[in-house]
């Protein structure tokens, strides 16, 4: 079993080699920018469950580097003016800062369709559908977030946040051929995982739900999902020994 | 066969019974609002080819429609600010004039990936791995057109329409099961289309084509492209009467 930081590099490596569609030309340029930086948590969940489940990490990596995908898509969108306006993204100018709102606006784009191309490297659309449901269940919280409509916080981490975390534990199942019916424990694994990276970041930031509970609060409830999280494995007949220090490092985490 | 009228038909009805993720929740209105109008013209070809190749239409519906999605997707994202900021697209206020950027952004953002949830309902993953492809290529043709980079217009109209075109004839070769061996003359067929459509738009809209080459010679670029498409249809054993009449039709059309 590898350890997390090996499964971290695994995926740096991937994705500095990754080939992008030769089509989008000079556009290219600001996807690889906005897909560098970031703590690549959602890849490192996939593999470290594809191995645990008895896939070979390297058969993973599409499949993970389409969530990291995915996930800087939502951040380029984000960020625009039109959404959160934020000018500053892992320690850098956002994209539209650096390239412009037109590059960045096609960027989100461009990183969105190659996270599918990517899913769909495999022989099985599984993986595929799975993402398109996931990331339509992020659009969704979204919405909700910008709007504040039917304002549940839980509902909006669940579909914001917690979607593709569930699906980097979903995704991982395909590429190890688990039988569906045997899915179960390491989907209830895959749905405490966002909101227990969703409560530490609240804390980190001092808002959500360290603003709604207080932040004593808030980090009991962070423990709360991390030993539903640690149950879900028990049920789980493999060596989960890198799922739980990832439950763990989710827990203690500072940045 | 059904005439394109009658494919036109079973579109909008398909279209209009269409199911969204409820997840997206409120977002859905956006949606549907950025979907209403427009010709059809590349899911009527998608259903048209789909029926010369041994199809039912019905069963290529939804590939017709995930065209019609990522078509509707590009002109949200196209119209807004950013990009090439309208406030009108198919005579009523463009999706961000009506909802905001924000929500226009989303917009976007939902039919693309509802295209590929649509694309991913059939067992095989081809048609999704095509459309992919096919948007990658779309969106390398939009960087083209607003940075001006290398701007060659015959390479920037084969990716931002072209592509898509290609790909309404290319995802129906799939739903018909042609072997791939089979599909050259076919894809010969639908590589013309889009580069016909964009040429008569040019006469239309008084630019592009129009501008570089004069009306009368682009037509005369336009008859050229509508008979090398016809002459493609020549080397299909099968009934494409429809497909011809779709060719004779996007010569002559009006709006």
């Amino acid at each position: 079993m590898r350890a997390p930081d090996a499964l971290l590099r695994l995926t740096e490596a991937y994705l500095a080699d990754l080939a992008l569609t030769p089509e989008l030309g000079a556009q290219q340029e600001s996807m690889r920018y906005a897909l560098e930086g970031g703590k690549r948590i959602r890849a490192v969940i996939c593999l470290a469950t594809a191995e645990a489940a008895g896939a070979d990490p390297e058969a993973a990596l599409p499949a993970a580097a389409a969530l990291e995908l995915v996930h800087a898509f939502s951040l380029v969108h984000d960020d625009l003016p039109a959404l959160d306006d934020d000018d500053e993204r892992r320690g850098r100018p956002s994209a539209h800062i650096a390239f412009g709102e037109g590059i960045a606006l096609l960027a989100g784009d461009g990183l969105l369709v190659e996270a599918f191309r990517l899913a769909l490297t495999y022989p099985t659309p599984t993986l595929a559908r799975e993402l398109a449901d996931a990331t339509l269940g992020m659009i969704g919280g979204q919405y909700l977030d910008i709007t504040g409509a039917d304002a549940d916080l839980e509902e909006l981490h669940r579909l914001k946040t917690g979607r593709l975390f569930a699906a980097s534990v979903g995704l991982a199942l395909w590429v190890a051929e688990v039988p569906e019916a045997e899915q179960a424990p390491w989907r209830a694994f895959g749905e405490e995982l966002g909101l227990l990276f969703q409560i530490v970041d609240d804390v980190l930031d001092g808002d959500g739900y360290a603003t709604r509970l207080g932040v004593e609060a808030a980090r009991d409830f962070a423990r709360e999902a991390a030993e539903r999280a640690r149950r879900a494995l028990d049920a789980i007949a493999a060596d989960t020994t890198v799922l739980r220090a990832i439950v763990d490092g989710l827990v203690v985490r500072t940045t």
